[in-house]
C-alpha cells in the first residue's frame, strides 16, 4: 500500500486503532521510571483519594496514544514529526484492564509557507475505554511530506 | 522539610533540577516501546534527514521532564496531579549525550472555585541542554493541596 502523503489527510478523515489492553504491570513500570507518584504506583495509597484506585500516569496515556498512532497510520505515512502538542486533556483515569480505542480525526490542513515539500495536518486524537467514554483528548499538528508537483 | 502547599507556589518562584544525562540506549529503548519511527531508532536512516542524526522522541522528552519535576519538587509537595497539558514545543532535537537542566517557573496561581482544599499552579517548564539552549518548553497547571484554614 502506498504511503500516505499530506494530500491524503482530508478534513474529516478518521483513523481508528485498537483495542489496546493496559496492564497493571506496565502502569507501575512506567510510573517507576517516569512519574513515581503514589497514585500510579501504590494501590493501597490511592484507594482513599479522589482517584479511588491505581491509575496510569497521564504521560503513560500520551505514550500509549503515540504508539497506537504509529501502528495505526504514522508508519504508513510520510510523517516528518511534529513541532509540539497543542493541548492534552486527561478526562478519566485509565485503569488496569482498560481496553483503549484510538480515534484520530483530521481537523484542518495547511501547506507550509517555507517548505513546499511538506504540510501540516491538525488532528484531534481521542482515547476511549471499553464503555465508550473518552478518557483523554489530544490535539496537535503533524508535519507530512507532500506529493511531488505533478505526481499522480 | 515540610511539603509544599499551593500557598508556597508564588508567581516568579523557580525550581531547578539536573543535569540529567540522556543515553543512546534509553532513546532507542523508549522509541522501540512507544514511538518506533526511524528518526528515534536508526542512526543511519536519519543521517540524511533534516534532523541529521538520532534524536529522542518528543514524548520521551516529556517523560524525562516529568521525572525531573517529580524528583525536583513534586514529591516534596501536596501535588494532586494535573487536568492536562496546555502546550508543548519541541524546539531542538535531544541527542545521545545531552545533559538536560529543568527550570520550572511559576507563572500564575488561582484558587479552585469548587474545591476549597486545592488550587491551581500554572508552570512554564523549560529543558535546556548543556550549551544553555532551550530544547523544549511545556506549560501546564498542577493541582496542589492548600493549607487548612487557620494553619500556620
Amino acid at each position: 500500500m502506498a504511503k500516505l502523503h499530506w494530500e491524503d489527510f482530508t478534513p474529516g478523515r478518521v483513523f481508528e486503532h485498537g483495542p489496546r489492553l493496559v496492564t497493571r504491570e506496565e502502569i507501575v513500570a512506567f510510573a517507576a521510571e517516569f512519574d513515581p507518584q503514589p497514585m500510579h504506583l501504590d494501590e493501597e495509597a490511592v484507594r482513599a483519594t479522589m482517584l479511588g484506585g491505581l491509575s496510569a500516569s497521564g504521560w503513560h496515556a500520551c505514550c500509549i496514544l503515540m504508539r497506537m498512532c504509529t501502528d495505526g497510520f504514522v508508519l504508513n505515512s510520510h510523517s516528518m514529526g511534529a513541532p509540539g502538542v497543542d493541548e492534552v486533556r486527561w478526562l478519566l483515569p485509565i485503569r488496569p484492564g482498560d481496553e483503549l480505542i484510538l480515534r484520530a480525526t483530521v481537523q484542518e490542513v495547511r501547506a507550509s509557507r517555507s517548505r513546499p515539500d511538506m504540510g501540516f495536518v491538525k488532528f484531534l486524537f481521542e482515547l476511549r475505554n471499553a464503555s465508550g467514554a473518552v478518557a483523554m483528548t489530544l490535539t496537535t499538528s503533524l508535519m507530512m511530506g507532500r506529493r511531488a508537483a505533478g505526481a499522480a
